[in-house]
């Protein structure tokens, strides 16, 4: 199995990434405008994808496995494409002076293949969504992302 | 051994990516604009990171391995975070259409360390800038850089 790992610090106290990550509300305003579901234990939430023009590129489905306002949210995935079938991500959060970090890690991916090459370039551009929104009030969910590749 | 990934694609010939990749001026133009040494196989070159007010806060000696234009630069490194020394940096580049895409790995880290982490972060930075550069002409490269943790 193999992972992506990122680190982020936002400059903000814990309980506000905190509910960025916990909340449909917080996730729309750095991943995907179009999150709906329920963010609670065993809950599924859904995240599509869009262009600009409005034609859908993609959806994922997951359960929220941890919601732990201290510490953690961890999110299993039940559809999507197929590489992510049964992946993790986990946002480990602490405290650090000034800064709320956040060790994100997508999990157990059954091997390495150019596709998880380009989810960890876009992971890296969500969780600078992320960081923005929390700092600042304004992220850049899809479709408002940048893109990073001819695959998005 | 563990290992950093991304892809990135870069709408430009092949050719432009590979001077970015394997010249002191293109490595200035989007990691650090400190930059020095020679670009050849065997040679050494270094690059420093400093603060916006010219405080170094670090740097990394690397020996070109690999420079074939058709599709690879490799690196290793040989000073700079104890972490770093061994570890090598392939680019791999194919085109696909109007892009040129790129294969990053930061490979070999003995194991999954936090700093590892925020520096798949920095890496997805530095490949963005990369892609500025490219496209537009003007990279991000340090000191510029996009600030994403207390680390930098």
């Amino acid at each position: 199995m193999v992972h992506i790992n990122h680190r982020v610090g936002i400059k903000a106290p814990l309980q506000k990434v905190y509910e960025a990550l916990a909340t449909i509300q917080g996730i729309a305003g750095w991943w995907t405008q179009d999150t709906t579901g329920k963010s609670e234990i065993g809950g599924t939430i859904v995240t599509r994808f869009h262009t600009l023009e409005g034609t859908e590129i993609g959806s994922m489905h997951f359960t929220a496995k941890t919601l732990d306002p201290e510490k953690k949210v961890r999110w299993e995935f039940t559809a999507g494409p197929p590489e992510w079938i049964g992946t993790e991500v986990i946002f480990d959060l602490h405290q650090d002076g000034d800064y709320t970090i956040v060790l994100f890690s997508h999990r157990n991916w059954a091997e390495e293949v150019e596709f998880k090459s380009h989810c960890s370039m876009k992971w890296a551009i969500f969780m600078l969504s992320l960081k923005q929104l929390v700092e600042t009030g304004q992220g850049k969910p899809s479709p408002h992302d940048i893109k990073i590749d001819n695959w998005n």
